[in-house]
């Protein structure tokens, strides 16, 4: 893979679409960013990151505040949030060169059915679960924290290709700039997996005002994150998902070493943007529940946040 | 019965024991009021109640600042957060007559069972579970906004007693008050049946920064208070209680008809007053798992609440 040759279009420049794509740009691959409310700051200061893994990076790169300005992306990377993929989809498809891979940087289940219908049939689409803890600290400016690895797996696309030989290039581009990435066989299994992390901290931090250091020094809230991990766990196993023995305790112990972390529902609600119910909570406890198992505890947070985020963004 | 002849004593004269027992003395009856930072105020302008049933009533009444100075009472009406029984117990002690009708005015379960072993043997305790919407709005000011009722039931004391008419003329001293007033053959019951309403509304208020009119016309949260309303429901058939038919939906219909109205909880959150945690939440719960019945929603919301009284406590 010659990085120069590989086209990337970055679609939704916050946090997640920002690191990733200062990242690839670092390591040489030609990557295009798509801005909507920072454009002029980025077009005139560049991306800024500053990483606690790899330090400062600040780059100039190349920003279109238009779909249509963009060259034909062989790669694009969806970092937005996955309330805006409606509204998304057609300069997705703008972006796209012939036979381009979309690959969707999003939480909770059912966003790439939700996308597809919207995509050309020429085109592939990808899920992709980033573990990461970073967030968007002004226009154009990224704080990374810890961790960073994406998990990627295959939805659908045109027939006559080796899904699994897609997967591993995508997982490659990110490997090339320095990031853990792990082909995943099962991208339905790769979104549980990662649920099993955002439904109790993502909820939690906007219903508790809490970030993951107190969440998890205080023995209920620690209790309820666990009881939390143990329904999502049992969501999946109804939903034919059978996750890594000991994956949610895995996933305590990873979060209890992690820096002090407020995870993005919690800035969602913050700026009164949407927050990610149907992709995070709703859409898993339909097909939890379309299999015979129910979520107390997980409908309770959802309903919940639903109340909160409805007052939210009528005031 | 004579109320000139019947002395009442009232601990902890806040929203509560400062409404019944004003309607008390307004009724004829020698009611002393024990009181401690609201004792000057008090003292020196009576009390005042601004009722939407009652009107405006204004009275001096006989105030104490110390249990000591009390004559010894027939009826001592305990109105005070049951988070403070232990150090109550000595002064209800010291102003009880002998042979003394102890009625707890408090909500949840086990509250009897941790102040019986301070009180004298000579002493009967009673439970009373008030369905009114009151709260203090300055010191020795009370606002009641909507219902009134009392069900009141015997807990223990000396042989050789008829506790049932002993409750009955408990429930008389309140209808003799102008209060509508039950005398219910089984106080556990009485609890549980109070609990359907508490559990929700105490809890979702605090969590939610919300009171009953918004909370009863979101379709989540008013979806989450019902579920709530049926495992409390669940939890008391688990310990024996079957109770009304219908008796949530009951409750849902009465809080819809209700002025919008904030819980004492809510109120006890915002002037960071330690939440009525063990007797609302989690003796219930302990109860109810003793009997093989698991409440998940209720524990999740019981452990968001400790998260949040615990932070709010240390601030």
């Amino acid at each position: 893979m010659n990085p120069r040759s590989t086209r990337i279009g970055i679609i939704g420049s916050g946090a997640i679409g920002g690191f990733y794509g200062l990242m690839l740009a670092r390591a040489g691959f030609d990557v295009h960013f798509l801005l909507r409310s920072e454009y002029l700051a980025v077009q005139e200061h560049g991306l800024t990151l500053d990483s606690a893994l790899h330090g400062q990076v600040k780059l100039a790169v190349q920003a279109y505040a238009s779909a249509a300005d963009m060259p034909p992306c062989d790669w694009l990377l969806v970092g937005a949030k996955a309330t805006n993929n409606a509204e998304l989809a057609p300069l997705i498809v703008q972006a796209a060169a012939p036979g381009a891979k979309v690959v969707l940087l999003q939480n909770g289940l059912g966003v790439e059915e939700q996308l597809r219908p919207a995509l050309r049939a020429d085109m592939h689409l990808l899920g992709g679960l980033c573990f990461i803890c970073v967030h968007r600290q002004a226009p154009g400016q990224i704080r990374h924290q810890a961790l960073g690895a994406v998990n990627l797996g295959y939805h659908s696309g045109p027939a006559g290709h080796d899904s699994a030989a897609l997967v591993e290039a995508g997982a490659g581009l990110f490997r090339a700039a320095g990031i853990d990435s792990q082909a995943m066989t099962d991208l339905d299994q790769a979104r549980w997996q990662k649920l099993v992390w955002n439904v109790p901290y993502n909820g939690l931090s906007v219903l508790l005002q809490a970030s993951t250091t107190p969440l998890m020094a205080d023995v209920d809230s620690r209790g309820l994150v666990q009881a939390l991990m143990d329904e999502v766990v049992e969501g999946a196993r109804a939903c034919g998902q059978v996750l890594p023995q000991g994956y949610a305790a895995h996933l305590l112990r990873i979060t209890e070493q992690m820096p002090d972390y407020w995870p993005s529902m919690y800035h969602d609600h913050v700026h009164q943007r949407p927050l990610e119910l149907q992709a995070i909570y709703a859409e898993p406890l339909r097909r939890a529940a379309a299999a015979g198992c129910h979520l107390p505890r997980m409908q309770a947070l959802y309903q919940a946040l639903a109340f909160l985020d409805r007052r939210n963004l009528a005031a």
